[in-house]
């Protein structure tokens, strides 16, 4: 597996907080280095930035490739149970624990320090790993996040594959089932374009909205009017969510 | 032709200077956008951005793709003159006029607070460009430019094949003989990486700064230690390039 990584000039001196990115669809290591217009507020504010692939590479199953929508670029952040995937397609274990051991172990990572984000398949990526895992994750966001995949067609055809039919095994990769049942210490900071054209049918962050409601769990949803689903909004709003993640981060661990 | 544009928020209000970004071998005109991190500084200072491709697309010509150091994507902003480039290889007339022509007809752009600059083939092309063009053009910087490249294998290949093998029509299209003759009203900015691979064979800054410091011109020459040829290098020194420019730009008009 290959990840980007990040590390600002604070580093040199001392560890340095880590903040996770996980990407969408199609996606690999370095879009978010190459697209996201991170690094120069990331430098300002001292975090490192870490952004794993979206899917593991080799060996190549059968089928991996036949939609952009699952398989390869498409790991949902998923520890698979079904055939032939479950031997490697295990993003949620890999983003969750093999990574940050690697990072703690290479890196100037201050313990205690982390927070994860990402975008849309990513997002939900990040909302599920923070919820499941509140001690490992201080701060949490997320662009434009697949809120609820139990009611969308990419996370129902993902998870389908992934995880079998048995429908009680998808809620705990599911954000809106888990935010009903888990408080994560903090607000969780949202920005969703208004023009994005899967907002309606694929991402739900409504639902998402809804649960936290009823659950008291803290959420900051932005419906941000004009943008679409792409890098340029995800740009425009970068340095909010870098800001979002240090205010819980700088100064911990 | 295509280019990208992005307009900054103080567009609403009134007219903004214009700042243009010309791109290297193998880009196009979203190259800038994606990798320069350049957007969230430029609605600070409020400068509107406009990069354009970097050779015609269409028609396509015969052998114009045989070799990403010419023709296709590699037009070096000059207008050619030999066949069959001439006919649609007229790259400098369409930065230094036609497209500033059809940014004033179409976008609030500031009348006289035009700049300009870019990267590698472009660094050459924003230097020959301002170099040529001061009344047009009231700023200039570069990273990583070609700036001889009448002494550089990419230079003289494109340059005969454009031009022809009369040495005397090159010189008007070669920053470091154009800076003997001409005083740009104004400091020249370059950023050079000094783990660049391409530095002592195509790019010869060294060249520029000597001819610039015989006939009196001011340079500002920065030699980055451990940066490549890359966006990653470029972005690192963004905003100090959007500041050189604002500088001149910014109440100017």
């Amino acid at each position: 597996m290959k990840f980007g990584a990040y590390v600002p000039p604070q580093a040199r001196e001392r560890k340095v907080p880590v903040l996770y990115f996980l990407s969408g669809l199609t996606c690999t290591e370095e879009t978010f280095f190459i697209k996201g217009h991170a690094q120069s507020v990331a430098a300002q504010l001292g975090l490192m930035l870490i952004s794993p692939d979206t899917s593991p590479r080799e060996p190549r199953l059968p089928g991996d490739a036949d939609s952009w929508e699952f398989g390869y670029s498409a790991g949902f952040y998923v520890d698979a149970t079904m055939a032939p995937w479950r031997e490697h397609y295990r993003m949620y274990s890999y983003v969750t624990a093999e990574l940050p051991e690697l990072i703690a172990a290479n890196l100037p990572a201050l313990p205690g320090a982390s927070g994860i984000f990402g975008h849309s398949m990513g997002g939900h990526g990040a909302l599920t790993c923070a919820l499941r895992n509140p001690q490992r994750y201080r701060s949490v966001s997320a662009f434009s996040p697949i809120a609820a995949p139990m009611r969308c067609p990419w996370g129902r055809n993902a998870f389908t594959r992934y995880l079998g039919a048995e429908m009680d095994g998808w809620r705990q990769y599911d954000a809106s089932e888990l935010v009903g049942a888990i408080r994560f210490p903090g607000t969780i900071l949202i920005d969703q374009g208004g023009a994005d054209k899967f907002l309606a049918e694929q991402l739900l962050p409504e639902q998402f909205a809804a649960a936290a409601l009823r659950s008291g769990q803290p959420v900051e949803l932005r419906m941000q009017p004009g943008y679409d689903h792409g890098y340029y909004f995800i740009q425009t709003f970068m340095a909010d969510h870098l800001r979002h993640h240090a205010a819980r981060l700088v100064g911990a661990g």
